[in-house]
């Protein structure tokens, strides 16, 4: 499936089970009563042994108690296990917010007999109103009961909030001949325009790898997955991407040793995450990758693509399978980007439907509408400008976005 | 109404008619056979006088050909008529575009019987489809003889696109006794998140003023009304806001003389205008001020309200009448200002229901929510970080906002 560079082959292959797919790994997930409908709304993670650990936190200026707890927590780079519900974000919440977050923290820490340092906590619902507790200490007795090799659908499916599907994936790679694990659980689906790290995404690995290390490898793969993807341009208070390394699979990664393997296991992992989390965005009817080739720079392709991707107006003409290229080239020029208007191209999957900024006509057109009729399609830009190119994924714009956050709160 | 700063007192009154209140301005509108239904699509502006005259145009890298045409001919701050049709933008059309708009000048002057360049073009509608220039050559000759005193509601619905209804105000300022008229009209109603310019607005005055002057007192108007809205943060290709005066009052303005009562009949103008194109913003059921207070500054204050008025979310609540104050917090978050999120206070008109950060409860959010089942209300945040604060409007967004533009082109 891919290819070190520079370190010869290796294989990777994929797994069930999500992040219990990881030896060394438990997971369950249970209705601990924070929902107002009977749905998991709580879930553990933990490994058997402590991990080393790294963190990717929301950039929001607003962040949620569990964030601000989570950092503190794993700042020296361990890790043990994660405790996170939903149906509640614990953000906006005082000095009670942080109290309670350190709370299940500790009587998590106490459950499963390891120091509280060692968990991370996350919620994730309705922001500003506070946990109900009483509920919530209940739910973590019980949580750590039921936990099991098993147990990870369970965990993905207690983290989802608006998501229609649950989202684990897991991958084993091969380094040096001995077989590595990756694998997590997300949750979208509203308030998705990553900035760091994004949503919920929770990953273990039995790979042995310092935490300074793995923190690059997650920031690298976060940067091409999760933080290339926006549903509504709304960057959440409680993103959060936690990446734990129990070094069971006894396979040590260093950077001159397997890291550009488990870089590639680790990117795939998110990467696939991250799509599943735009797929299932609010009211989502389509998937759509777009590509933004010809760019002087990384930075002003993933730019260009954000302001297309973000556009109210493109998200609701490909909702409608318009082949609206105006306003495409609308949303290009006002991303902040310079760009010449006379040198775009631009492709509907590989149909052309503008040459040198110029629509190419109403047979281009019909060819388009029935590229955009599909459930997933690209949308490639050629710049014409120089060589970066970016890749990112967002969906379309319905009625039923509009649907699902007039009645959030109801 | 009013009152001038440092100049004492001068009176304004409210006139009917639009810019055909404006002495010595005439207009015209027409059906050219450019829209799809029979509806007027072809608006003509004429000053009796040659005026001195001020444009400020979209700041989108992607230019539509009459934004190029009518930059070049207000350069030297002279103009005396507006050609303007709806229903096709000219906008990614190439170098055919360029000679449309200018064939659209030169064919007016003619009819007119003045220069080409005084001539100011506009074109909204639809990107990417080259104008139909026979309509638009007939067309021309019909609005230049139509031209009357009467005739500027005629000309406020020829621009109109998907606006549901026409925008137009005019004013009569006293300055030291003498009578200064300013009339303008504008249209919306989408791709409404101006930078620099907006949409298209077109004013006219009677008052004796040089051009730098009129371009300072207009930007400063533009930079206070239609720079402080948003519909859906799409920033069109085709945004111009044209201001001329034709000195028919014999009231000179100069920096040093009627200057403030001037800018504040323009200012007042351009607001209502600005006003009235987020009322009409597509599928709006809500006309929702922000205010944002206790910044550090002006840009810090305009920046956070943005955040909060281009926030799917926030907008989904608002046509919900859903006092989801987190939606707003969050927002404030990821605007890039620094805060302090423990000393955030909102109000929903004059109800708090946030406090140092902190929901204050179902009291007042029962209270709130009566005041977000208004059609008008304000939000007003307090940062209590400094002194600097702005004002800007938008409206809420609905289902209808998708159907319009999943439909627009259809």
């Amino acid at each position: 499936m891919g290819r070190g560079q520079g370190e010869g082959y290796y294989k990777m292959k994929e797994l069930s089970n999500g992040i219990t797919a990881v030896p060394g790994f438990l997971a369950s997930g249970i209705y601990a009563g924070i929902k107002k409908v009977e749905k998991k709304d709580l879930a553990l993670i933990f490994s058997e042994k402590q991990c080393t650990a790294a963190g990717l936190f929301t950039k929001n200026e607003v962040k949620g108690a569990p964030v601000i707890i989570s950092q503190r927590n794993i700042k020296k780079g361990a890790g043990q296990a994660i405790i996170a519900n939903s149906g509640n974000s614990n953000v906006c919440t005082g000095k009670q917010g942080i109290k309670d977050a350190d709370e299940m923290a500790a009587l998590t820490a106490k459950a499963l007999s390891i120091k509280p340092n060692l968990i991370c906590v996350a919620s994730t619902g309705v922001i500003g109103e506070p946990l109900p507790m009483e509920k919530i200490r209940n739910g973590i007795a019980n949580v750590v009961s039921k936990i099991s090799r098993e147990g990870g659908r369970d965990a993905a499916e207690a983290i989802m909030t608006t998501d229609t599907f649950l989202k684990e994936k897991a991958v084993q790679i091969e380094i040096n001949g001995k077989a590595v694990t990756i694998g997590g659980i997300a949750k979208g689906s509203g308030m998705i325009y990553p900035n760091m790290a994004t949503m919920l995404a929770f990953i273990g690995t039995d790979a042995k790898i310092a935490s300074g290390d793995l923190k690059r490898a997650l920031k690298a793969a976060v940067d091409k997955s999760f933080n290339m993807t926006t549903v509504d341009g709304d960057t959440s208070t409680s993103d959060m991407v936690i990446c734990l390394a129990n070094g069971v699979s006894g396979v040590s990664i260093t950077k001159s040793k397997g890291y550009k393997a488990f870089q590639e296991g680790l990117s795939y992992v998110c990467k696939e995450l991250a799509k599943m989390v735009v797929k299932d965005g609010e009211g989502a009817t389509k998937f759509v990758e777009i590509k933004i080739k010809g760019a002087k720079t990384f930075n002003d392709a993933k730019k260009i693509g954000m302001a297309i991707a973000n556009s109210n107006l493109v998200k609701t003409a490909l909702f409608a399978s318009d082949a609206n290229w105006g306003r495409i080239m609308c949303a290009i020029g006002y991303s902040g980007v310079r760009i010449k208007d006379n040198k775009i191209d631009i492709f509907f999957d590989n149909v052309k439907m503008v040459g040198n900024g110029v629509g190419l006509g109403k047979d281009a057109e019909r060819e388009a509408t029935e590229a955009l009729k599909q459930k997933e399609f690209a949308i490639t830009i050629d710049l014409r400008l120089g060589k970066a190119e970016a890749a990112l994924w967002t969906c379309d714009f319905s009625y039923d976005y509009v649907r699902i956050n007039a009645a959030y709160r109801t």
